[in-house]
C-alpha cells in the first residue's frame, strides 16, 4: 500500500430540499456518494475536485477493504507523492446524479412511491451533475477549490464547472473530452441504447422484481468498448488471434477480440444498472458546454480558471480536433489556456493509462502556478 | 434509362454435383443467381466480372421493372459509355455464396431435408464464393476474363480469385479493401453477432416459421452504418441535429443520427435475412488471402493480373494502410501494380459513392491496357 490513499469509505450525504433538474423536473431528495482523500487545510483552501466517467464511481483511488484486487479508478493519479498529491491536497471525487454507485438514479427508490424509479427518473444533464456536485462542496464548506479535473465525460463535468462557476475554482484540467460529442460517438450510444430497450426482460426499465436485461446490457458495453480503443491499440492488443473453441470454420468460432468483448460486456452487468446506463448515455448526447449560453465562444468566454486541455492522438470517440476547437477559443479570448495532444496508441483509455504524460503535464501545470 | 443497363433479368444455374467447402463440408447442390449487362463476344473475350459486398446482390446495373425506384448497387459504374461499358464488355455479376438473394445459402432450402437450412449451413468462406464463381464462368464458357472488380467484401473476392485463378483475368481492381479484416472490424461484426443471436426470436436460427429476429438484425445493421461512413461524414450528414419529437429532455428523444440508423436498421430488415447476415460476417472475419499459402508475400506473388488497387483516405474500416502492404509487396515483388488512395471524406461508403474518382482511374488503367 505505499503509496495508496489506503483503506477509503464512500461517505453520504442526504439533501432532503428539493432539487431542480435542467429540464425542470423537480425531485425531494437526493443523496450524494462521495469519497475523499488526503486531508482538508484548516483554512480549506487545499481541495481538488476530480469528476468520474461513464460507467465510474466515486471510488477514485485506494481500496475499500484490504482485500480488494483492484484500487479506485485514477488511484494512479491520485495518492501520497502522486501527481493529486495527498500530501498535499483534499482530493474528493462524488458518484455522479444519475449514477447506479451511491448517488441517487434510476436505480434508487422513489420515496414517493417505495419502488425503484426506474425510467421515471428525470434525464440528468452534465449541468444537474454539476449542480448536486457544487452542493457537495458547499456542505464541505469550500468556497475555492485548487482544481477540477477529469477525464472523458469527467472532462464534460470540468468545463461545466468552468463555465456554471467560475469563481469556483483556480484551475480546470478537462482531459479526452468536449464541449458536445460528435454524431459518430452519439451512433455507437444508440447502439447501445437499442440493444438495452430491445431486451425484452428490460421491460420498460422495470426489470429490478424480474430478469436482468443482460443481454442487452452486455452488447451496450461492448459497443463502448470498441470506442475505448483504436485501431492500433486493437491490433496490438488482438491481432486476429482466433481462440479456436471449436475451429475457425465453426458458425461459433470466436476471434480473441470478441471473446474480450463479450467477457467484459457480461462483467460489466454484474455491476452496472442498465437504466443507469441509458441515463448516462443520454447525459453524455446532450450535452453541450453552449446550450442556453449563445454560442460555444459565449459560453467559453464565461470560464475564469487557468486551464489545461489534454487530448489524445489516437482517441476516435473524443477526437483532438474537439480539443482544439475549444484552445483556439480560449486563446483568441486571451485566456491562460494550454492544450497537450498526448501521442499514445491507447485510444480514448488513455487518459486511463497515459499516467506518466498526464503526471508530468499536470505537475508542471501546477507548479507554474504555484499550487 | 438513357445510359442505363435498361431492365434486366436475374438468371439462375443450378450445379447438381458436390459442392465441397472450404471446410471439409459438402452439399449436393448448388444455385448461383446472376445477371449481365452488355453482349458476350463471339470469342467470349469482353467479359468482366463484378463482386458485390456484404449485403449486394448479382443486381449491380439497371432495373427489374420499368417502375423500380432504385437500380443495381453500381449502376453508375455499369451501363452504356459508363466506366464498365456495356457498349464494349459483358459484365457479370453473381449473388455470392451463402447469400439471401437467389444463391443458395443458409435460408435456402436443403433438398435433404425440405426445411431451410438455418444454421446447419456450411460456413461459405470468401474462398468458397469464388469458387462457385468459377464454376459460373465456366459455364458461361468464357476463359479468361478482362477484369474482375469489386469493393469491401467484393474486393476481397478479387484478391482471392487474382491468387487462386491467375491465369483467368487480365487485371484485378480491388477497392477500399483488404487481405483480412482488422480486429476492429471483426469487433463491430462482433456487435451484430452478438445482437442477432441475443435477439429471442433467432431461436438458434430457427425462425423461419415464427418469428423473425427483427431488433437483433436492425442493431446489427445499425453497427454496420456505423462503419461504412466516418467523423467527417457523420458531421456532415447530421451533425448534432435533433429530431425531438418529444423534446431534448425526453428520455426518449433522439438524434437525426440515431434516426438515420433506426429507420435504415429496420428497414434492413424487411430484404435481408437475419442468419445470412451472421454468415457474410462470418465469411468476412475469416478471410485471409494468405490463409493456407504461408506469408502473405507468398499469397500475392501467386497473382499475375495488372492490378488497380484503390482506399479511400478516411475509411477506418478498412483503412488505406491495409490496401499500402498489399501494394507494397506487389511492388517489392516487381508486379504491375498502380494504388491510388482517393481523398473522400465518405468513408468506407465512398466505393459505392465517388463514382468520378472511380471512373477516372479505371478508364486510364483500362485505357493504358488497350483494354
Amino acid at each position: 500500500m505505499e503509496n495508496s490513499a489506503g483503506i477509503v469509505k464512500p461517505q453520504y450525504v442526504t439533501f432532503r430540499d428539493d432539487f431542480s433538474f435542467e429540464s425542470g423536473r423537480v425531485i425531494s431528495s437526493v443523496t450524494c456518494c462521495y469519497e475523499t482523500y488526503g486531508k482538508l487545510s484548516e483554512d480549506k483552501s487545499n481541495a481538488v475536485l476530480v469528476c468520474h466517467a461513464l460507467t465510474g464511481s466515486a471510488h477514485a483511488a485506494g481500496f475499500h477493504r484490504a482485500d480488494e484486487q483492484k484500487p479506485g479508478w485514477w488511484d494512479s493519479m491520485i495518492g501520497p507523492g502522486k501527481t493529486f498529491d495527498t500530501n498535499k491536497y483534499f482530493v474528493i471525487c462524488s458518484n455522479f446524479l444519475g449514477s447506479c454507485f451511491g448517488t441517487t438514479g434510476p436505480s434508487s427508490v422513489d420515496p414517493s412511491t417505495g419502488k425503484r424509479y426506474g425510467i421515471r427518473f428525470p434525464v440528468a444533464s452534465v449541468k444537474d451533475m454539476v449542480k448536486l456536485q457544487k452542493r457537495l462542496i458547499d456542505h464541505l464548506g469550500i468556497e475555492k477549490l485548487l482544481a477540477v479535473a477529469g477525464g472523458s465525460m469527467g472532462g464534460m463535468q470540468v468545463l461545466e464547472w468552468g463555465a456554471t462557476y467560475p469563481d469556483m475554482m483556480k484551475t480546470l484540467i478537462p482531459i479526452a473530452t468536449t464541449h458536445a460529442i460528435t454524431p459518430m460517438a452519439i451512433a455507437f450510444n444508440s447502439i447501445a441504447r437499442f440493444s438495452i430497450t430491445k431486451d425484452p426482460r428490460w421491460n420498460k426499465g422495470d426489470y429490478y422484481e424480474g430478469e436482468f436485461p443482460v443481454d442487452g446490457l452486455a452488447i451496450a458495453r461492448m459497443a463502448g468498448h470498441i470506442t475505448y480503443l483504436s485501431d492500433p491499440a486493437f491490433n496490438d492488443k488482438f491481432g486476429r488471434r482466433y481462440s479456436a473453441f471449436e475451429g475457425f470454420y465453426d458458425f461459433n468460432g470466436f476471434f480473441e477480440v470478441e471473446n474480450y468483448l463479450r467477457y467484459n460486456g457480461y462483467k460489466f452487468t454484474e455491476v452496472f444498472d442498465a437504466n443507469t446506463y441509458l441515463y448516462v448515455l443520454k447525459a453524455m448526447d446532450i450535452f453541450d458546454l453552449s446550450y442556453g449560453r449563445g454560442s460555444l465562444s459565449d459560453a467559453v468566454e464565461l470560464i475564469k480558471a487557468d486551464t489545461l486541455l489534454i487530448s489524445v492522438s489516437s482517441d476516435f470517440l473524443f477526437p483532438p480536433y474537439l480539443t482544439e476547437e475549444i484552445y483556439d477559443i480560449m486563446k483568441y479570448q486571451g485566456k491562460k489556456a494550454f492544450w497537450y495532444n498526448i501521442q499514445s496508441n491507447y485510444g480514448h483509455d488513455a487518459f486511463l493509462l497515459e499516467f506518466e504524460e498526464l503526471d508530468r503535464l499536470i505537475r508542471e501545470f501546477f507548479a507554474d502556478r504555484g499550487l
